[in-house]
């Protein structure tokens, strides 16, 4: 690309600017169609909706009895009972029975006594009307059942049928085209390569769509080319009532999404000062409002929430359902970006009793973060930020009791947390466990700082070759915590099976035509590459790619694959998952770091025993690499 | 009905023994099937879900900028930049192009200068693989997306595509039968007629199906008839996993539920302490569940909720969303019924900042209950109810926002409240109406004991023919509150245009082969009534049916149309929706008394405005009897 074809922004609009740009668009004119009561579940009324009949539409019974004239049973009591004729004085009835005249009141079954097949007897009078339900108790016909813009719930389509409506007036549901651009995209069916990206931006809205309510009209991802962009903007304005273009929102030369507005319509913005989601553009087409929403998953997600789904809201009229907040603690600081408004993902949970919050990846690319956040906090722009402890409000995405029984481990990653994580999924008791990936120190630190309950390490005491214990002195000490013993499993040296060396020592990290791939600082395998480089008296400097450094041993086998580089250090496990050949350099102690105060709850319980069951045992030989002894024991400090 | 066809409950089990029961029936198989990604959405995974491809697939660029390789460019400064050439040093990029060997970083196209078309300067040296995605930065291939038995959302799909994820294993849709039952029960296609009833619980059900993540196989009515029920019963038990008998399950002689189930099956349970809901049956036939349902919409709405939700939800091993609870101030005595668990519908009011609760009919065929709930309250079975102003828990039904922007309304009932309503929804501002209707001198009640914000009255001074001002003189005697004006409304006297008099005076009140219906105690109509036989010094006990009490005008027109009352008095307005005949006796003010701290809110302005709007005048002028003189001034008292 050259520089002169760059686009700029136009703006840098605050959010609330950009909602105001949004409501000037006419969305808000009713647009409404007949529908079946029967299928309006969710869908919007666009008028009130008062009763056609009256429910009951007759006078009935209330009880299983008789019915009487309450006029005619004055002078019962218990002293002198009173004795009635069937179908002269009583009839007997069902609930739901019609009450005919002369009759006006119901005795319960359990209220008379039989004489014999045609005389009862009472105790008591009846009282005017007693347990009969008048016609029109529930619903009087006329009577207002649901008001205009209500969303109708199951309880609404039971009590608008009683009432006698067979069919309403609902608001059309929005009909949204989305238009993914871009050369590299694929659809999900197609086979990824080198230079592809497969589009699942496009069907995640496809879903969001549903959700909110709206049609969605998809095309298939077209391809950097301003005409052809065009002529599909064009046609989906056309067809639909909202146009979201997806990528190529931003400045680049390939961005034609403010271009084609231009050219066709109004450009109304383009950039927000939100993070992420900044590269947005809005425009009007014919009247109809078009989006220009950015690639990256992240952004695209919080864009397409804030604008496309706004939109629809406006277009349906509906009561917009408020997002439940709670207060927790913050665990690290969270910078302010001063020009953004920033959408930080939470990770939360219960330490101690208190809700902690802890941010998680701020890229605009990484889907998992979405994917395992629990809330969101919005760091306003020209904020300070909030600083650790700071107790702050997070947005809440998952269930605040699915959070209460999260076991919340940070530290070294092992492909084991994912077993145990599906073992826990599967028992039929409350516990979750969510991990984060920061390394063995990382996850030392956090467990100090309130941020988790357990801490997965491997720690290498370089002096005494001992592994965790005399980490857990080091830096916790007077931190009252125990030591579960997890599993022994097998670092090495990973490579590609059709590499050009055959691997057989440590020597190989010498040579400097091999293309090495470090791990982050502060991780269990970090020391251990740094331990095993003095031990062999190996310049860090003379190896090529020392300083890439990556925060897994997934990430290190899946660079050694795809040949960015040549050799890594990991777990046995990774590289069979990308099945490559693995040079054995030692066993290391990979055990858990646990609050005490945590160790009574049912949900490390869960934990626990999920640890110490045969079925994790044989699903981590199926892995190899691993060795299980003592597994699950606690160890106190 | 005969006595001795009736049958006797089985158990009167509590909750949680019901639910054990529910447990010991194996719903927890897992029934999985393969379903595209991009048809997952609520669906639940049966298994953990792997990642397949890493994303990025590739090391990509994170920026617009150009690519270099980093060790190159380690002595440029701003002193001394660096310059470099097109295709041999650097080449440009854009966000997500793949990076090839040998670059290993890239600079911003904002931190670069162009000289020429192939030469450009930089003044900072880059860092090692600086803005590159690595393959995987987002997801490594292997990676886990998401475990077992969670429920997919549209970011989950996002990521799943992303993951080279097409298709996955999920639980499969549970079918749920629902079999209607009831000679008087007609489609909601047919017309209503004297001892028919509209089939509405079926149709809830399957909405209710639908949002739990079922199929639904409704069957048309089937009538009482044993052999029938019992045939068509054993035809949904082969045909689906859950099978739901619609009424019939009580004690009546035409309750053939347990008798069915006992007979193709196992009875497993008959009668739960509950209330509403209590006739619930628990069997099982083939090991297919099948329940009965109550009849009564709020006790089958309960009764479904409990038991069959929560066998799906057993079916369908979804992590269970948790109802939000607040905490309120109950604004009236609840007692407790002892022998049953309670749930009890709740009105709730943001009053004086505090949240209130108010009960709501407590009767199992009042619909409107249920659809104007704002929540419900448990009373628990053996507890003692719960006093005035105590603080209890209630299970939110509505959204809390909603809540606190509801304007909350008891007293006198009128059309016109349906139509501000109406009128408040179909602004865009955050304003509701909520209306409960117990007649003036309960409205007045309720305003001073805080349940309300407004309170709708029309209150005649016996001695001075004054409405409203003396009542609050009275009544409201040091308590902080305004009168609003609303209307002037015609009261008179309603009957059918067939009815054999022709009625030209309140001389017909004195004729006892006239039937009459009354209006309960505390209503303005009430008070109207027995002024007016007062001053005609007419006796209430020579009226026939003036012991009948029905609690709105449109109930009193209702009866008077359906025949089982042949004159009765109320507003011009309820008899025109009835299209019945009218003899006015008088002019009435129909006002509001507010508190004095609700006139401040948005909420209350928004009120006041639909109230003064030309929109409203020509509404009401429409219905007739309306009269609107200072509508919407405030008198400060």
């Amino acid at each position: 690309m050259e520089k002169h074809e760059r686009n700029i922004y136009l703006d840098n609009k605050d959010l609330s600017e950009a909602i105001d740009i949004l409501k000037s668009i006419s969305l808000g004119e009713i647009r409404k169609e007949k529908a079946d009561v029967c299928d309006a579940l969710n869908r919007v009324s666009a008028e009130p909706i008062f009763a056609c009949v009256s429910s009951p539409f007759y006078n009935s019974s209330a009880m299983d009895g008789i019915c009487v004239c309450f006029e005619k049973t004055m002078d019962a009591n218990e002293k002198r009972p009173l004795r009635l004729k069937k179908n002269i004085d009583f009839e007997y009835v069902n609930t739901g029975d019609v009450i005919r005249q002369p009759f006006n009141g119901v005795i319960m079954i359990e209220d008379i006594v039989e004489i014999d097949e045609e005389t009862i007897e009472i105790y008591e009078p009846c009282s005017p009307w007693q347990h009969i339900r008048n016609i029109g108790e529930d619903i009087v016909a006329s009577e207002l059942i649901i008001p205009a813009f209500h969303k109708i719930r199951a309880v609404d389509i039971g009590a608008l049928l009683a009432g006698g409506v067979r069919e309403l007036e609902v608001i059309k549901r929005p009909v949204v085209a989305v238009v993914p651009t871009g050369s590299e995209i694929i659809d999900y069916t197609e086979d990824v390569d080198t230079g592809k990206i497969i589009d699942s931006n496009s069907r995640m809205f496809e879903a969001m769509i549903k959700e909110a309510g709206g049609e969605c009209e998809r095309y298939a991802p077209v391809r950097d080319d301003y005409e052809l962009i065009k002529k599909t903007v064009k046609e989906a304005c056309a067809k639909s009532d909202i146009v979201v273009i997806g990528a190529g929102s931003s400045a680049g030369s390939k961005d034609y999404t403010k271009k084609v507005i231009e050219e066709l319509g109004e450009l109304l913005l383009h950039g927000v000062s939100i993070k992420p989601g900044k590269p947005t553009v809005i425009g009007k087409i014919d009247n109809k409002c078009v989006f220009g929403i950015p690639g990256y998953p992240v952004s695209s997600y919080f864009a397409f929430n804030l604008f496309v789904i706004s939109a629809m809201d406006m277009m349906l009229h509906a009561e917009k359902k408020t997002k439940r907040k709670v207060k927790a603690v913050l665990t690290s600081r969270v910078y302010s970006s001063l020009k953004h408004l920033e959408f930080v993902r939470i990770k939360l949970g219960r330490v101690s009793g208190k809700l902690v919050a802890s941010p998680l990846s701020r890229g605009a690319g990484v889907t998992m973060s979405l994917v395992n956040a629990d809330g969101v906090l919005r760091v306003p722009k020209n904020s300070e930020g909030y600083e650790t402890g700071e107790l702050v409000e997070v947005e809440l995405l998952k269930d605040i009791q699915y959070i209460d029984n999260t076991l919340v481990s940070i530290g070294s990653h092992d492909v084991m947390l994912d077993i145990l994580n599906n073992r826990l999924h599967k028992q039929k008791r409350p516990a979750n466990l969510s991990s984060s990936h920061v390394g063995s120190m990382g996850g030392v630190l956090a467990l100090k700082s309130g941020k988790c309950h357990i801490a997965p390490i491997h720690l290498l005491d370089e002096k005494t070759g001992e592994y965790n214990l005399s980490a857990i002195e080091k830096y916790l000490n007077n931190f009252d915590c125990v030591l579960i013993k997890g599993v022994k499993r097998t670092q090495g040296i990973m490579y590609r099976k059709d590499f050009k060396h055959k691997i057989e020592s440590k020597e190989i990290l010498r040579n400097e035509d091999v293309v090495f791939v470090n791990r982050q600082k502060g991780s269990g395998t970090r020391i251990l590459v740094d331990y095993l480089l003095k031990n062999e008296d190996i310049d860090p400097k003379g190896i090529n790619g020392y300083r890439r450094e990556l925060n897994t041993h997934m990430m290190v086998a899946s660079a050694v694959k795809s040949g960015s580089a040549d050799i890594g250090i990991g777990v046995l496990s990774a590289a069979k998952a990308m099945d490559l050949e693995f040079l054995p350099i030692g066993y290391e102690e990979y055990d858990f770091i646990a609050r005490k105060d945590v160790t009574e709850s049912e949900m490390f319980k869960c934990f626990l025993d999920c640890l110490k069951s045969d079925e994790f045992e044989s699903e981590l030989k199926k892995l190899g690499g691993y060795s299980l002894e003592n597994t699950g024991q606690i160890v106190e400090i």
